[in-house]
């Protein structure tokens, strides 16, 4: 057992940071037995001094991170400050001093993770970034390393706690969107903007982390496919309980059915109550992943908290120290597929499409038509007429998205069609 | 990218062994880039070389295991024979020889695994064993890694594919032990002698790998408490369905609340059915795991056949051919706690007991005093009555099992008792 401590720098001391801190303390015996050196907290950089911080020695404190990295005894450097800059520059120089890194940003792993990892790779150094995707689930381990002799067809996941609890919450209360948000709000699950969450931007970061890391190919985050779920409505449960469905956010990373290209998106889907992760409540998590051999798999947890995450960020800690006293590193990117990723478009999928139309004869045929005429293959019709108008329920059998959208443009052009009320795909059957 | 390949031997081909095989050919480039040199198979060792094996060079085909080891080429020996001999005396010929090891074998790590692991640390190689529990699901390395920095509390898990299936067979249709067992049988789920799975051997040797794991101690074979399923019957799910509950094979593990000592068992149990382990269904395979920091996990898929445990077996292949070229090893048994595994007598559950009792004024009084004395108390009774006979069920609070049984052994002995027709532990709230 090596005597001389690995030493840490932390950057940034918020809700994440300081449970790392916490446990770090609490934990050295254990950490110093798992790693087989001592680990020590050598630096805290924070943007308010100030602030009291519990358990933290006001001597390792700093405002000057860059500092900090440069001082030369820093092994390891955790990164959890979140966003781009200051981050992204912090973890440059990092690895420029040779230090590995764990990090917990999505946001910045799905915006420069190639260039993150070329350099750390240059440098010979660790990434490791469990944390970025669905807290302390782990994710991309399993994924990376236990699945690394498998063939990776299809990710489906619940990846953002905070639209979870929100549909969560329309399902079994029938509460609307603003009334789920608002409790969301209150019980510290939504921030006061929740636009990140809701808007789909979180779950598509994580997307295509995962889409890169299940394909062996770089996904950029431009290359998801994404919409939020701030238009789904109590009516759209209605229609979902119908159908044996629930309505969740998924981000669904698909490899092509002839294997030469992969699709990353983000929406709300119709999934049926007998899926596994139909059953996923409140602010959990839960990733299910295809691979050709292992068959369907489910990782399920908490995926977000300051405790959850710090359990991440540990874990790779644990990990990047080891590397560092054996003089290794773990398995850095994995992008030799260099496989293209295709639009939404060519993403095959099934449409649930609500009209309001002309309650009057002729308008189911002439909606059949327009079906037809973009090759979409209906499933199942449900109309209801009550004074004068109508509605109609049409479900689709599996078609290329552009079909099914190009079918709604023309829908909408239609004169028996007064609105489009709701469209919403539906997955995992 | 290094082009001299690593070899590697296979120790065995059955049904795991030609996965693996048919496997490393048809993804060959992929492994290659995955694990940054090519990787050959110099050899299989099989029992009856006569047998026709699709895809596999018969000039690759030996009977000599250990002349294999021995030749002087082989970097990695992948161990999918399966029992104690001569499985454990190849793999320590491996070691010997300077080859890292992948094995599949439950039964011979539970036994063996400390012996086998002082082993590998003795020659820096690695002993990894992904496919040893739960089939495909990435379990051993998320809680050897992922969860490095965090404290395992509990584990409890559905480990047992055949005995899940039987279960779920006698819960959804009703059928009886024997019944759904001819069904397994019929189905390829069950052998044709079941014994190993349905007395909850196999569970047992999987819980003290993951007992061993999950609590950095040495857990032995014999410190698992084992019960089988045989007796569950169509009477117990009636009684468990009452009780908003299901029946399930469980292998649970656990830290004492003074985090002083273990335990680590294998029982049937009720389950309720708002568990996500109750959803388990037909021969899947899910564990649950509790950390302090990391909150509750579950990690679900297929827990045996051919294609999954190859994909664990290949899982472990890259890493170890990783480490092989980074003249590293990966993490090694942990077993630094050494904490004491407790008696069964000391686990605190709870027990739904099911009695036959004479029907008149006085039984309840004197069953209820029985269960007083032995400081167990009581959370509902349900009596009914039929024919001068009844029936009495009761559920209890959590108690030290060893209370339990006691008060068990002493309702035998009350002459209005006339017979204990149930017991099974309740556990999962």
């Amino acid at each position: 057992m090596r005597t001389r401590p690995l030493k840490v720098a932390l950057l940034g001391c918020g809700v994440v940071g300081s449970e790392v801190a916490r446990i770090m303390t609490t934990h050295a015996d254990d950490l110093t037995a798992r790693i087989g050196a001592p680990v020590e907290l050598a630096g805290v950089a924070v943007r308010r001094p100030s602030k009291v911080r519990e358990g933290i020695d006001p001597a390792l404190v700093t405002t000057d991170a860059t500092a900090l990295l440069k001082r030369g005894d820093i092994d390891v450097a955790i990164e959890v400050i979140g966003g781009i800059e200051p981050a992204r520059t912090l973890i440059t120089t990092a690895f420029e001093h040779g230090i590995s890194v764990v990090s917990a940003n999505k946001a910045l792993l799905a915006q420069d993770g190639a260039a993150l990892h070329a350099a750390a790779d240059q440098h010979g150094l660790d990434l490791y970034y469990e944390a970025a995707v669905a807290g302390a689930i782990p994710l991309v381990r399993p994924m990376r390393e236990s699945l690394a002799g498998d063939k990776i067809n299809r990710v489906m996941g619940i990846v953002n706690g905070t639209t979870n609890f929100i549909l969560d919450k329309m399902d079994s209360t029938g509460a609307g969107y603003q009334e789920a948000l608002d409790e969301a709000t209150a019980l510290g699950y939504a921030e006061a903007d929740p636009t990140a969450d809701v808007e789909g931007y979180d779950a598509a970061a994580k997307a295509a982390i995962l889409a890169g890391i299940a394909f062996h190919t770089r996904v950029r985050l431009d290359d998801v496919y994404r919409e939020g779920m701030t238009e789904v409505s109590s009516a759209d449960f209605a229609s979902a309980k119908r159908m044996g469905c629930t309505i969740k956010l998924l981000a669904i990373l698909e490899r092509a059915a002839d294997g030469e290209s992969v699709t990353a998106r983000v929406h709300p889907a119709m999934i049926p109550l007998t899926h596994p992760l139909a059953s996923v409540r409140e602010a959990y998590n839960a990733v299910f992943v295809e691979a050709e051999a292992a068959g369907r798999l489910m990782f399920y947890g908490p995926g977000a908290g300051g405790s959850p995450t710090a359990s991440a960020v540990l874990g790779d800690l644990v990990a990047v120290c080891r590397n560092k006293l054996a003089e290794a590193t773990g398995p850095g990117e994995s992008a030799y597929t260099q496989l293209p990723v295709s639009p939404m478009g060519d993403v095959v999928t099934r449409y649930h499409i609500s009209l309001d139309v002309a309650d009057k004869p002729g308008v189911l045929a002439q909606v059949a038509t327009t079906f037809a005429e973009h090759g979409v293959s209906i499933d199942t019709v449900r109309q209801q007429g009550k004074d004068g108008e109508a509605s109609l329920v049409v479900v689709t059998h599996r078609a290329p998205d552009a079909a099914l959208s190009g079918t709604v443009e023309a829908l909408r052009k239609l004169d028996t069609v007064r609105g489009v009320a709701s469209i919403m795909r539906v997955e995992g059957e």
